[in-house]
């Protein structure tokens, strides 16, 4: 390990200027306006992952943004690992809340920030340099195959049908991912259970244009009004969600479960105080982490409709639009809990609005298992880097792409993020600790050593679906 | 009468061009970016003054955008009109639905298509042409006095100053304004009433930044979320207001002003095919004309909170806001129904968000007496031009400065209004009826003669405030 230390110490400044040039590019991919940047990011990678040693590289197109493969084989009979990342990012507005420029990455206080910092540029590219580096002191212990994609933030869109046209190329063992978080700088864990979405958009339609709201106001529906009073109704007063049959298929943890859950750190006071709010809102009967990390939640995203320039102006508008998102939970399946809202959403509304409602994108709630090859070999390359071992949580975000490996790879995913909770994703000044990047790329190769000796320990199924016992 | 008819024949291309030219301003007082538009409107409206006839024109500087005055003094011991109108205009957003550029005016069926087209260029414009056309058929009978203002789309909010600067000068006997409309264009009416106006604009602020939906979502307010359910309450389930004290002072009319009211032409069949609605929406108990009419209400204008670019983003917004008015009947008070709504809308906010109350402007509901001097006047003078008697009406509409002139002038308006409610006033593609632009200039002077001979023959107090009997 001394030579991978020193291999690290020597190229430092390095990794952190070729971080900062893929920081510069404002890959936006929700965003048309950023269509070129995107892909000069795509190509960015790609010639990243050929300098660092991986062969077959190749920005392969889609029928949106392209998906950037690179491999190694280093032995056949070797255990394959498939390194998940993307390189697109949110959007970076609003503008004015940020200290810097979102796409002018710099360094405060040993963070980095930027658009894409930590989600997820700082945490793939790590990858990219553990390889190098793994490559320079003729370490690699397993084979590797990088998947990095463009869509991520947009919902993965093209991503299901270039697995499933790419299953020989992309066969593996397991895939690992770093686009999570941990609990703290000092607390390790490794996420063992992702929420799913379901996005949609809504519009309602009153009048058929804008109206004096002297005139007419207080005889035709208002819009806003029918739109606010239709979103209040989404949840009851204990803040349950009201969509009939949302619950149905949500598997209810045990209470050893819950308690389980409930012992990772949390300070209340801490949480709130760092929020800036006095105090919380959720589902009553739930505390914080369950409230995040294993309950279905409604969120809406946006809102819009009327006069939002300077001043006043006392119109009566035609339409009113929401993006409302819903994070699912195992079992519940995206494309009924959408169904299920638009079935819903137009049932509450009264007869003198239209709705309309568009679906966005969606993913499916995951649950990694704890008692697999590749999870103990996670755990063990952090326990020898961190000198403790990773709590096990579960995280609130979706990473649609899991559930989607899962059904056509056949492979279960490791999910070993590096990130912070508080690193402002998709917020305004999204930040990473520079010392969780060097951190990450210390740790990525202890995890392809245990890796491959446990593999050839418990004599693995190559499908990865057997697991140690 | 044949030499007006004469002269309204022959300057009609002209009059028309001028009105244009007018029109052609961009005078949105609500928007600072077209602040030189504002101002070299009101150069134009001076000069336009000065073209037709007017003494001591002025261009008079406020703390805001100034007042243009100018007046014809044929005799003191006659009665003075003062002729209110404004030159400001709505913004014209959004830009996408008018149907051609709102500020190149152009004539189709007989209307013409521009912002302020109605509201209130092309309206107070007639009484300039009709001035001009009594000056020069050596006709005019009254002394007169123009007072045209800039702001009254926001709110008038510097005229209250200018007017008690101003006693003097703006002593008169009656206000004249056409900023109102008629029934149809075959049923002339004048309107005997307007609302008050209480607008502000709130936000809501959950977290203090924007945070990840998947992380936080469900654990913390979303402030958009509880905005929706604030704006839900402010109503009950017959849309009766909830704000406690709000209907204190609202004065109910009798059963014999209810049926009267209710006798005005209104087809509710045509009136939802005009609106594209499949239903009417308001305060249980009450027809369109009453709660248009005679009824307060609290309509939301404008929303705003999170993402609302192209696509999806997962956030949890920090802010939402929206922008609420109230319009207000006889005898309630812009300023105490602000205090209440303020008082209401934060007691209703949970703890968990924090709300700021912002007034933006307000006015005072008035009634216009319908035994007064002038408003015989104005019935005789629609009469002789239209061969039938003009319908009072209560116009849902705010002028506040009708208040204003009464309480600080101790005179009377007569709103004789020759716009359509179906004249697109506030929204896109605004309309006003090029028949109706001459059949004002024909109008007025006849409400001059009859205003002078009545006056004669009742003696009338130049304060106005003694009536016909």
């Amino acid at each position: 390990m001394e030579e991978i230390k020193k291999y690290i110490d020597d190229n430092k400044q390095r990794f952190l200027d070729e971080l900062f040039e893929l920081l510069r590019f404002p890959s936006v991919s929700a965003d048309p306006k950023h269509q070129s940047d995107v892909l000069k990011t795509a190509d960015y990678v790609a010639n990243q992952l050929r300098l660092a040693g991986a062969d077959q590289v190749e920005v392969c197109e889609t029928d949106g943004y392209p998906v950037v493969y690179g491999e190694k084989i280093i032995d056949p009979s070797k255990p394959t690992v498939l390194v998940y990342g993307h390189y697109d990012v949110q959007p970076a507005d609003p503008l004015e809340l940020w200290h810097t420029a979102p796409f002018e990455p710099q360094i405060r206080d040993g963070r980095i920030f930027a658009r894409g910092a930590c989600d997820d540029k700082g945490q793939f590219y790590m990858h990219v340099k553990a390889f190098e580096l793994m490559m320079k002191t003729d370490s690699l212990a397993c084979n590797i195959k990088f998947m990095i994609e463009g869509e991520e933030e947009v919902g993965s869109v093209n991503l299901g049908s270039f697995v499933k046209q790419n299953k020989t190329r992309l066969k593996a063992d397991v895939v690992l991912i770093s686009d999570t978080s941990m609990i703290g700088l000092d607390t390790p864990s490794l996420e063992t259970g992702l929420r799913g979405l379901s996005y949609v958009e809504v519009e309602v339609t009153g009048p058929n244009r804008d109206l004096h709201s002297g005139v007419y106001g207080g005889a035709v529906a208002n819009p806003v009004l029918i739109l606010a009073k239709m979103i209040a109704s989404l949840h009851d007063e204990n803040n349950h969600i009201t969509i009939p049959h949302f619950y149905d298929d949500v598997q209810a943890l045990t209470e050893q479960e819950r308690n389980a859950l409930n012992t990772a750190p949390y300070n209340e006071e801490a949480y709130k105080k760092d929020l800036g709010v006095e105090e919380l809102w959720g589902e009553n009967g739930y505390t914080t982490l369950e409230r995040t990390g294993t309950r279905p939640t409604v969120e809406i995203n946006g809102i819009w409709g009327g006069y939002i320039g300077e001043g006043a102006k006392t119109v009566l508008p035609s339409k009113a639009s929401a993006k409302i998102s819903m994070r699912l939970v195992p079992n519940q399946q995206s494309d009924k809990i959408t169904q299920l809202f638009e079935k819903y959403f137009k049932q509450i509304a009264p007869k003198a609005v239209k709705v309309k409602v568009t679906p966005h994108h969606g993913g499916e709630p995951v649950v990694t298992p704890i008692d697999s090859v590749a999870y103990q070999a996670a755990k063990q390359a952090i326990l020898e880097y961190f000198g403790r071992e990773p709590i096990p949580t579960r995280g609130g975000g979706s990473i649609p792409i899991v559930a989607l490996f899962e059904k056509e790879l056949g492979i279960k995913t490791v999910l070993m993020g590096f990130g912070l909770d508080s690193d402002n994703l998709h917020s305004p000044n999204e930040k990473y600790d520079v010392a969780n990047f060097y951190r990450g790329i210390e740790t990525i190769p202890l995890f392809y050593k245990h890796y491959a000796q446990l593999s050839t320990l418990n004599q693995v199924d190559k499908a990865g679906l057997v697991f140690n016992k």
